[in-house]
């Protein structure tokens, strides 16, 4: 009999809609059998205007400090520390950074001592990251400098598609000057480690874009495809990695969706986003490879104009959940 | 009681699917309903190896000189000069080249003295076109001169959406290099008078990409919206076209699915074809905007590889005929 995963979830930015859906997420009777549950944030967080909570669920309140052992359920570490009238909701302030960043903190601390196997993590606001003296632009970059992983990725699932980006938030123009064969090389390492290690897939089958327009149709629209890109994919076969392309980003996609390809690895942002956002909007999960953890994220931010006012939407946080459940299942069985 | 449309069809080059796709298309009486047809192409081509035809319907022969009016039904406008032996079927000849220029400069004429009201095109090889000595890259190119239409764009519509690009087949650096105000207000202004002219809508709703990631968030990741995009978009405003962005290209899909956008307005290739490919592939049509006449083709090559084998699908040619009559009937109504 496999274990009943223990799952953390970070609620994000206070004043953000991410104490909301987490609540909303958990709300789930079907959410709830998939895992035992330990939620870094707040009774506070979920209280409703006119005194009711968010929160439909049992669940056993513990401090941070005293945070030892997942209970059978649902688990909810507080801090009691931060004070929240600090945070009013929908708004950008330095104690919501500081108290975003407390969270995941936490949460990765109880992922290397091995209390919880994973984290779900709610949306983060960068300003206010920012505004708490922190260096971490988001997610990524704080659990790759924590688990010592230089070279992570982000990617995406949704609907029908896997992607992965070899650039993320950068300029067309930035994309051109800093895609390099090892830029790419390395995305296709990671992407193919990580469909072997938490998705089961014992040979991943990598669709690598082009670049241009056609893969640049034999050098007429460019010459990174046959410059940079190809010979990236020469040196991943040579490590028995099985990569198809570089293949025009325009039809990669539909062949994806009819299960051509475990991965699409995209050049850029767009790239990548457009078909994930457009086909798979609201179940759509960020996943962070690279780190030897399970980390998803939703695929939305922290809405702070409909904070507090119990509109939020919890299928993303849902579908983070269940692909970190998924994603456990899978390195458990192929361990 | 509105008059019956006359659509031409061009076949396209002998030796790819087009000539099969328009008889499959035409075999179908729910497309023979839609409209009189004008087929220039060739019996021959619709001849399989066991002696039979892929044409299961009735049509009247004529050659091209004789060609001046369209009868009911079905006219298959046919040039006997050709040496169709010299166009080996799934080859790229000079001899299919010419043969395609052909048929398109007769339709052209017939749409221009108003013999027929418009035209759907099967595909045609740039190769094929090249070693016959024409200049023409494509069918766009080709329409454009003999209208003395020097601003023309391509458009998409396929699924829940339209799509108009400011750029079509350059590498991402030339994207980079020739994007201008003049060029983005150049093709707002073709998608806005289209949509009037042909479309039926009387106040067209643009949706326009920004070219960098998240629309370049506030010049972060990159400057071309506000240099470039936004003062196009604020000149088109003054020319009383509806018009919003620039915005992230990877949502903006999404609310056009849902009604937000008569059409996107996408800055490359990629960017506004992924999602078109992705989401409707079989029923995407191109259009060339910009002409006073319609023309729509398939959104599909040659396919030299499955050429004479009776395999290829012919729902996008269907998907061109509809559109090509739907243009045909909105022109009528807004005139």
């Amino acid at each position: 009999m496999s274990e009943r995963p223990r799952l953390g979830i970070t609620v994000g930015d206070p004043a953000g809609i991410g104490p909301e859906v987490t609540a909303k997420a958990l709300n789930d009777s079907e959410i709830r059998q998939l895992a035992d549950f330990v939620v870094f944030g707040d009774h506070r967080l979920w209280e409703k205007s006119d005194g009711g909570s968010f929160a439909e669920f049992d669940y056993h309140p513990v401090t941070a400090d005293e945070f030892a052992e997942p209970a059978a359920g649902i688990t909810l570490v507080e801090f009691p520390e931060i004070d929240y009238s600090a945070i009013p909701v929908g708004s950008v302030t330095s104690a919501g950074g500081q108290a975003s960043v407390g969270y995941i903190l936490a949460a990765i601390e109880a992922i290397k001592d091995g209390r919880i196997d994973g984290v779900a993590t709610g949306p983060i606001n960068k300003e206010a990251i920012k505004l708490a003296g922190h260096p971490w632009p988001g997610h990524t970059e704080l659990f790759a400098e924590k688990f010592d992983s230089p070279d992570v990725a982000m990617m995406f699932a949704g609907g029908p598609f896997r992607v992965v980006l070899v650039t993320i938030h950068v300029s067309l123009a930035e994309v051109l000057r800093s895609l390099t064969l090892e830029r790419v090389l390395g995305t296709v390492r990671l992407a193919d480690r990580a469909l072997k290690d938490f998705f089961g897939i014992a040979v991943p089958r990598l669709g690598v874009c082009g670049l241009n327009p056609h893969a640049g149709e034999g050098g007429r629209f460019g010459h990174e495809e046959r410059e940079t890109i190809a010979p990236a994919l020469e040196q991943a076969r040579e490590e028995d990695i099985c990569v198809f392309g570089p293949l025009p980003a325009d039809t990669i996609f539909r062949a994806a969706m009819h299960g051509k390809y475990d991965i699409v690895v995209a050049m850029y942002h767009d790239q990548g986003l457009i078909p994930i956002k457009t086909v798979a909007f609201e179940e759509s999960v960020n996943i962070t490879i690279g780190i030897p953890a399970i980390r998803t994220s939703v695929d939305h931010g922290t809405a702070f104009d409909i904070a507090g006012r119990g509109m939020a939407d919890p299928s993303s946080m849902k579908s983070a959940i269940r692909m970190a459940v998924r994603m456990h299942r899978a390195r458990q069985e192929s361990q």
